[in-house]
């Protein structure tokens, strides 16, 4: 069993207030800080009530203050952080003062990143039952990517009986797509016609040539971080509409994405025998 | 086959836009009157030309004009279709003046809820979505009503892996939806703990004892029309947020519900053999 | 709550043996004859020592003897029966004798047949799995008939991601079918080519011009009991493959089969307060 | 293009049949060998004639003979093959002579793999709903491996409905298999109890302490080739029956097994430039 009985649960959207509350249901003392929550204590003073220390996801915008937009007051992350000896779990690598402290990052972890496809991919459709004028279940639907988010994005839309086509670059992928009893397209060389596309790749699929896939009344959903994969000003050329959806888990599915910010960071406390 | 070879459309909103489009794709020639669309004419021009006449649904909200939120100007119903020969098509009974035409109710119609039914279901996945702060596929939902929606959207919900319970009244229903590889519960005696539940029943079914059954942090989807079937006061005193999601097909997918309501008229006029 | 504490379960195949220990597990005492059990009593002994009878489904193939298949005596039923005045549930009409006895027919009512419509549709499945020299899930599959087995059939392999179409007659159960994402085409009127037709109807409906909608090398599978609604000459004719499936769930969900005699039962006695 | 115009088909079982019709159907001249088709040539007949050889999967089973399970008469792979220059296609490595000629493996690729797994997954499911009392949809089911197999057999068993877990050992994986809307389990530490278990790992995975964990009335259905990777006789010490299901897709599924080696064949074509 590890030491850690407590933790300091500093910035962060709605997710790090769903992520307090997730430790603190498996029984953990949580200190908060610049999280909006009437609780808050001083960050300093929560550091220093806890075994360790949560930062969000991700740690800090400016690579200086830590990323806090419900918390009205700046909190510099060398000021707090320095000479720090308990462990820091933090979402990415954004802050330098993180290379002095005992600090371990959960946002590139292969598990946060899985479970995260969940979440992602309901908030992916729910954007398209938001925009797309027809029925999704009736729509050509390609998924660009068969990553985690294409996995379960287009199982899921598999699953509830859209015409799902999927594009990947190898042929045993394709094979597996296949399988999956959905039909499958080599990304570089797309020819469907769509209705729907959703891209989960993080590179410009989305091109000129591959514009000419989607029908004319058609949209496309990037959730490649920026700039995204979508070659904005050809789709507007042709009256598609593009949706970049950002950050989707934590928007959507701030309490899901909480939750896993805490399994993460309960993961490699078990696993480095923190 | 039908000598109807034109059709005028007026008032309504987006769907009657789309269900213009969806007749011309099917050949006819269309007037539209009312819809806001650059290329309409005045309605009493659009009736002289075609050969039939689509109002919307609903036809009217003030029993005197036809209902056009997207037009400027307001369509007397009297005026227009008194003494109208022409076969006219309406979503309901809210015009006194269609008594006296060759008129024929498309609203009311077993294939028109029907194919209503699927547009509808997506809209309340949407709502939930966009409203429920973990995942839908990991959360306990309650389906209240196995009618048309009610089957609709439970089987929409236990495709993606939601754990899916749906309450009706009659034990063969219950096995039925038990043989649809869902749970089921009696709607007078719930007796679950859910995260989110849709009602599709247009009665006060979700009462005290109903609201009950709704988890903490749990949600109400309510697709009953005007007032609903939710005790809101009693929902609120244990802070359940309540959303009324009202004209679902019209609002999230006005294609798929314009090209409904030219299904439907089609259908009737080969019964009818008009 | 019931008087009824004990049942005597005479004859029948696997599926009264398993109602039997479904009984059990519910705190019932049971006493078995003519099931082929070690335990079996005297069919005489049984009906004096419980407080109800069940019958098996059928109750009789000769109309004179309990059907029971697993059993070397035979059990006449009107010996056993006449006189007795305790509850008596049987699977269907064919014993004269019942008609003296409090008797309840279990096998006719909506509950039963809804219920067992899961364990024969998986029969179903698995037939074509074994028979069909593809996959079921790259397949064109088409189900006759929106019933109860026609609907859980139809659902469970749209599920599964095969290219289901069903047929009905009515419009209305067309939109439906539409609306749960499958194709959907009017019985009368076949038009598709299937690899795979799964019959739910009992009337001859795959006569010479339904066949003509399989595939050179498809299959038939006929859930209709005999006579079966095949042209089996037809489709010999064609070399189309027939499978009358019968009886399924007994024959390959015994285990599901009992416990649905034993639910549909204790229904019975609480809806007729017994 | 290839130069390849036409194959000799020589051996194998029903798959080798349905292989040549598949080449057929893409324009390709085949001549089959040992096959058992009326049409077959001497097998030297055959390789003369044909630009390309494709051996059975396997080619051996005593390493001397071409595998011909259909054919009365044995095939000396070395009598036929030493000295050929034309590109032989083999499902596995079982004959020398082959590292003397200018051959491909076909049945250890990536591709041919996931393709498998479609068919394979069918018919495990259908040995499931053969072997199992109760109805599939209504059990508690484990499948042991989270490879190309388990992916694609819990998916399937997941979309009809069942209760699935999957067991795979790394924590990446474990996420995954949530996100895909299963539950997920350990494969060392295993604690459900299930009704069903698939394993799909070629390793001793079903152990004393993993037997434990199927039900009274429970079954395994191990998909692992021989020697299995259940432990028979712990789990015959229990009463639990298991199946061992071998060559499911050429048992199952002839054609699209055969099928899936006429596409690797092509694959390998295309990629080699033969």
């Amino acid at each position: 069993m590890s030491d850690i009985k407590s933790f300091a649960v500093i910035g962060g959207d709605k997710r790090m207030i769903y992520c307090a509350k997730a430790l603190e249901e498996d029984g953990f003392d949580v200190y908060t800080a610049g999280t909006g929550l009437e609780s808050d204590k001083a960050p300093q003073e929560a550091l220093q009530l806890a075994d360790a220390v949560i930062l969000p996801v991700p740690a800090s915008r400016d690579n200086e203050n830590i990323f806090a937009p419900l918390s009205k007051d700046k909190i510099n992350a060398a000021e707090l952080l320095s000479g720090c000896s308990k462990p820091v779990f933090y979402g990415n690598e954004s802050l330098p003062v993180l290379k002095d402290t005992n600090s371990f990052c959960y946002g590139t972890r292969d598990d946060f990143k899985a479970a995260n496809a969940l979440p992602t991919a309901e908030g992916a459709i729910g954007a398209a039952v938001r925009e797309y004028n027809g029925c999704i279940t009736q729509a050509h639907i390609l998924v660009v990517g068969f990553g985690r988010i294409g996995k379960v994005l287009s199982t899921m839309l598999s699953r509830i009986g859209a015409k799902v086509s999927v594009s990947a670059r190898k042929s045993a992928d394709i094979e597996m797509i296949k399988s999956l009893v959905m039909n499958a397209e080599y990304t570089n060389t797309l020819t469907g016609q769509y209705d729907i596309i959703f891209n989960t790749v993080p590179a410009m699929i989305l091109d000129e040539n591959a514009i000419a896939c989607v029908k004319e009344s058609g949209i496309i959903i990037d959730l490649a971080s920026i700039p995204g994969g979508t070659d904005d000003k050809a789709a507007a050329g042709r009256g598609i509409r593009v949706f970049h959806e950002l950050s989707l888990p934590g928007r959507t599915a701030p309490k899901a994405a909480g939750f896993i910010i805490k399994n993460t960071v309960l993961n490699v406390i078990e696993e480095e025998k923190l």
